[in-house]
């Protein structure tokens, strides 16, 4: 039971029962008997999730779908792959490396998220920008309902219009709708080639101009990643042997990586791409990779960012706002003016492609003036964001964690009519409860 | 009031009364008054639409958006558009080109169906394959629900998991869930370059065979189309001028585009696509375009077969099933053994890459045994269809023309889930009635 009363998120719930199935029938059994005795159900991937969205707040029972971990089928013919939710992400990318297959979404989480939960939370990854989200892989959805009854959404064709689009709304809705039993997704070829550039820049402003500028230029990367100042300096003093390839003094880091089949057209973009930076304003430094193992340690610099900063010892509490893309980097200058005299400190560092920012406040708990500064901050970042054009959670969920300023975001009617797709699945509230829709006031 | 009656079924409804609102608010006074007096509200767009989803079945009021056409913005750094429902597809395009931006969705209809259609339909086209069908490009809709509400559902953020993913559901719902009336679109930088090859082949199975090998060789083609024999020859008969293109003996024409921005990458690409044909079973010709305009008139082929087709002076029912892509010859082979021995005459094409394929029975209406045979074999198209793992419909909709066979492809548990969303939206069940669903047998 201890394993499984809690997550990314470190906020502790205990279930009641944890139960883990090993196919959709003894699932669709679950929740029969679960329904007819109003027991609150909880489906749970691999906890990897950063919003709380698979923690049993009313205890009751925890559905695990970790046993339930078959590549069912690798079909290459038609370029798709059906797995069972509990397989693990790393798993899926490996099995597909010999067909020269390659599976898109592939985020931080990689070795321990599952594929059900990514699924649950629309998940992002870093190529997003150039290769969309979880949904734009997923053809088609088996699941269970609230009541125990077993439906089959989508299916094996790359379009599909017949009604409405239910793969896309189970898809992100936090496990609140549906238990997902089998996945079948969208596979591309693997491309060959990618290269790596890292770029410091003294001034969030130039930061901004210059993402702008890659895509003006007719260039698509495949990742495009931000870095403030106090990320780069936790991930320096965090690995100090990458000394060489870090710039403290910079105001912020751009990783761009571009990738296709052919090497002249991507070393040319990557001529292009560092010549775009020579002459731009507020270069601190621009370096293009020299191979694939610098670039890999490239790479490291922004994958050990969030283990860099929890390294720190503080507590943290973090929001995954995302605004429209070239707001990005005012944000960032936006959240930093807030933080000044304050004794919480702030990094951000996130998917500057995406304009998908994360934001971890560091504050001791212990402390009640720096909790209640955190606290006030994590309000005063989701208004920003909100005012910028911007949205609470690109990628993560909105959980438990973000859920009381979904009003910031959303009308009363908004909200409501999303109550009642809810209720359309689970007229009796059992699945996943008290996710998502902000509590009643009354 | 004879121009809003009939879309491009041809089949005709009278409605009551159309009303073309010029702003949101019009269209929340409009709605909120039909609501009170219980009027069934259809609403249209361009009436490109092929499977009849903005005819007034049940007469009542037509809501036409046609008056509401204005490009709202062009956001450059951000690479968004802004644009209301009524904005023809071609019309947005052509405002894009000075930006050298690209919103891939173009379907055939371009110069005519509206962006609310599109999104209405969730329309594709022949880059799908490639880019992805409208939904992917679609980021934000401003709506009005059935009961006069307006809601903004997504916003100018290209991520966005703060709950359900309400801007999919409403993608694709063919109008009967809200009226769109403001859509914010993502756009892409325009590839530089497009090359064209045509392929005849003497056997479906073969062309099955190379086109799965195209996407085995890692090639990630912008489009990849398909024509039957029949297809293939009323496009002779129609165009003459086009003769030397054309092989008539073929029983399969295939039509592959690639794009991209590095000239030397699109050569060695168009060359191994070129050289697998070489080595290639049942090849009958292989060409690649020698410049521009010659491409222009291999896609001619392509784009004039359903005017083709119309020509022949027959009436028409038509299909838009999708199955997994290899399934595709093998289908188009099992309905032309379907149609031995019988009078009507069937042609089929499509888009090859998405496995979508346009099916064209050619009958006399006049004549009893031709319409029953036609719609006997209509029936036995979907059930193939079925059983060969695909769906409906991909990308023109249910509508009313395929309502009928709803059964065949989803349990009366998932119908009547749909239903329940359905309910949520629009419980007066008023907004563009008896589409979709099949209609209650008692």
């Amino acid at each position: 039971m201890s394993h499984f009363c809690y997550d990314a998120t470190e906020i502790r719930f205990m279930p009641h029962v944890v139960l883990l199935p090993y196919s959709t029938e003894e699932v669709s059994k679950i929740m029969k008997i679960a329904y007819s005795l109003d027991i609150p159900v909880t489906p749970q991937g691999g906890r990897t999730g950063l919003s709380g969205g698979a923690l049993p707040v009313q205890g009751g029972l925890v559905l695990s779908l970790l046993k339930m971990n078959r590549i069912i089928e690798i079909d290459v013919k038609n370029m798709q792959v059906v797995v069972e939710p509990g397989v693990i992400a790393a798993d899926l990318q490996e099995s597909l490396k010999k067909h020269n297959l390659f599976f898109p979404p592939d985020p931080s989480s990689t070795v321990e998220s599952t594929l059900g939960g990514n699924v649950a939370e629309n998940a992002g990854y870093t190529r997003a920008v150039k290769y969309g989200v979880t949904r734009d892989y997923v053809l088609g959805l088996e699941a269970v309902l609230p009541d125990g009854q077993i439906i089959n959404v989508g299916g094996r064709t790359v379009k599909n219009v017949t009604g409405y689009d239910l793969v896309a709304l189970l898809i992100g809705s936090e496990g609140t709708l549906a238990v997902v039993t089998k996945i079948i997704c969208k596979l591309l070829p693997k491309p060959a080639i990618r290269k790596t550039c890292i770029i410091y820049l003294n001034d969030l402003g130039a930061a901004a101009d210059l993402v702008v500028d890659f895509f003006g230029a007719g260039n698509l990367p495949s990742a495009v990643e931000f870095m403030d100042n106090m990320s780069i300096n936790s991930v320096a003093d965090y690995l100090p042997r990458l000394g060489s390839l870090m710039r403290r003094e910079a105001a912020a880091l751009i990783l761009v990586e571009i990738d296709g089949n052919h090497e002249a057209a991507i070393d040319s973009e990557a001529r292009r791409i560092m010549s775009l930076c020579e002459g731009h304003s507020g270069i601190v430094d621009a370096k293009l990779a020299e191979n694939d193992e610098q670039a890999e340690q490239l790479w490291r610099i922004r994958r050990e960012t969030l283990p860099a900063l929890k390294a720190k010892g503080k507590d943290h509490l973090e929001a995954d706002v995302v605004v429209p893309r070239y707001q990005l980097p005012f944000l960032v200058r936006s959240i930093q003016e807030s933080i000044e005299g304050k004794t919480v400190k702030v990094a951000t560092f996130g998917h500057a492609g995406d304009g998908n920012l994360h934001v971890t406040i560091q504050y001791l708990r212990g402390n009640f003036s720096e909790l209640e500064e955190a606290h006030e901050l994590l309000g005063e970042i989701y208004r920003k964001t909100i005012e910028m054009g911007g949205k609470l959670t690109g990628e993560h969920g909105v959980g438990i964690t973000a859920k009381d300023y979904m009003t910031i975001q959303m009308t009363p009617v908004e909200i409501d009519l999303m109550k009642r797709v809810k209720y359309a699945f689970d007229p009796k509230g059992l699945l996943n409860p008290e996710k998502i829709f902000p509590d009643d006031n009354d």
